[in-house]
């Protein structure tokens, strides 16, 4: 997506270990306008997928999966990254690796907000190894739920988990595909 | 708000250790819908103050923070609960006792998305003891930014954090404060 992408190159900064922060407009300080925009293209996406829930993870994932769950008018649930006191223990659990911390966390999503007449949409900000994202449908298939895809802002193409992902036969729609990034700049696929 | 009161009466549970698990439809699975209309009120609240952005806490704060942002048309900035690999080392950073996690966390925001020019609008969705939501009044006048007040979706009034915090001389508007919750029920303030 053409917009997402000349932002990217305005206002992201690359950092030593081949991390792109997009932090002052989509995962710490969130440009709601902008990222709106963003999310109204996944409804064009998957609007005829009979979406009845949007997955995402805690905690980057959440603001844009509320905003894309305005355009389907359906419940939005986020995989917590920890057992909190709060939480009944009837869960479903997954490990995911971030690229991004670098550590694996165990993410939970309670067995009463995911269940097998759900058709799930993922949305999450950045797919690299595809870590989060493999936890996620992890989650989905151990509830029985359809997953109708998963829509991504950023996928960083050349670490290759979307294509890992995709040749499971999961459909993965990236906004901003990444083909290249180092100090001379950001090259999209 | 009355429509809030009798979401928690129908579907709020009470925990052992004094914990009100609202995560059906707030803060685990969220009710978007339902959540939107409670941030509209927030909206009413505080339209005439200038919010220029507005700050909450992850996880659970992000939601519903960027829904009240639509209404403002302002950014939002979340507070993250510990240093990872992505956030620079320029960032404002307090310390916030989580009632509900029993535990206590560094939370802090970069430097440059918090500034002496904002007119800050602080979202969250409990408010117990306070800590959260002192902790973020802390980063605020670090930054030198003004803060217009606080938006609270469940206060737990007996708990205090509120009131001493209304005794600062800050704004706090809780949509729902409970006067006293226990194994016979919830009562309102």
């Amino acid at each position: 997506m053409y917009l997402l992408e000349q932002r990217i190159l305005r206002d992201g900064i690359i950092k030593e270990g081949d991390v792109l922060r997009v932090d002052s407009f989509l995962n710490h300080q969130i440009d709601v306008k902008f990222v709106n925009g963003l999310c109204s293209e996944f409804y064009r996406l998957f609007k005829d997928c009979d979406v009845t829930k949007i997955l995402t993870i805690e905690a980057s994932g959440i603001g844009m999966a509320c905003l894309t769950a305005q355009f389907f008018d359906v419940p939005v649930v986020f995989a917590k990254k920890s057992k909190t006191s709060n939480i009944t223990n009837e869960f479903y659990s997954a490990s995911a690796f971030s690229y991004t911390h670098n550590n694996t966390n165990n993410i939970i999503v309670s067995k009463a907000y995911l269940t097998s007449s759900d058709r799930i949409l993922i949305i999450d900000d950045f797919l690299a190894l595809g870590g989060a994202l493999t936890a996620m449908l992890d989650l989905c298939e151990q509830a029985g739920a359809t997953v109708v895809g998963a829509g991504i802002m950023v996928e960083k193409a050349y670490q290759g988990g979307g294509d890992k992902i995709r040749s499971r036969g999961i459909r993965v729609e990236s906004l901003a595909k990444i083909k290249s990034m180092d100090s001379n700049g950001i090259e999209f696929c």
